[in-house]
């Protein structure tokens, strides 16, 4: 299973340190700029609030199974970067779209990150009630 | 940017017909099977409610980029498992955790589906408010 790398995350941290643990807790704006090959498959997207980032942390440690913040947990159980699939997504708020290029915040992905795939958010599939 | 199979998802979907449009809908439950060289990364998930399961479309088509569904929208605006990389998630309802052997609800997977990764749900993070 090889990822084609989409698009470009265009950040203010520039690098790990100084991402945000989630980016939720964050205003700071980011840029996602998709490649032009892939950019008719936007149409639709300015008419949702919010989206869901994946991006691909590549300086994440891609063979650490154990979490190194909290004993007795596994990777599985936290939301490390670092798993053996770094794909790490974020719900965003969408500021804005001009042509292939998304405005938003709530994203910690480090400047440079290769973008993998957006998608809607939609509340009643993604937030379980209760 | 390859990635790991880390293990297989055992539904009552044989085939993309059979699989609902989002497993939010349903009440079935499917079987994950985590590779046993992966299992030491599950610990501490059993503590969550909800954990968001990752896994590769494998029969999704990587070349559409318009909806087949909805005129005058791209992939990237639908919840499609066609898009150019096939990366699908669900919020499932966590029921049980025994060795690497996990059940839930609400997923969405065609039977033998490749596991792709495992994060707890944290609704602070990924339910925005409002």
């Amino acid at each position: 299973m090889i990822l084609k790398q989409i698009g470009i995350i265009r950040s203010p941290y520039k690098d790990p340190q100084q991402a945000p643990r989630q980016g939720s807790f964050r205003q700071d704006i980011s840029t996602i700029q998709v490649d032009d090959e892939f950019s008719p498959a936007l149409e639709g997207i300015d008419g949702y609030k919010y989206v869901v980032v994946f991006y691909w942390a590549d300086g994440a440690s891609r063979d650490r199974l154990k979490s190194s913040r909290h004993k007795d947990r596994g990777v599985f159980a936290t939301r490390s970067p670092a798993r053996p699939n770094p794909i790490n997504f974020c719900v965003c708020k969408l500021l804005s779209v001009k042509g292939s290029q998304l405005k938003v915040t709530r994203l910690d992905a480090v400047d440079g990150s290769p973008l993998l795939d957006l998608k809607p958010f939609i509340k009643d599939l993604d937030c379980p009630a209760g």
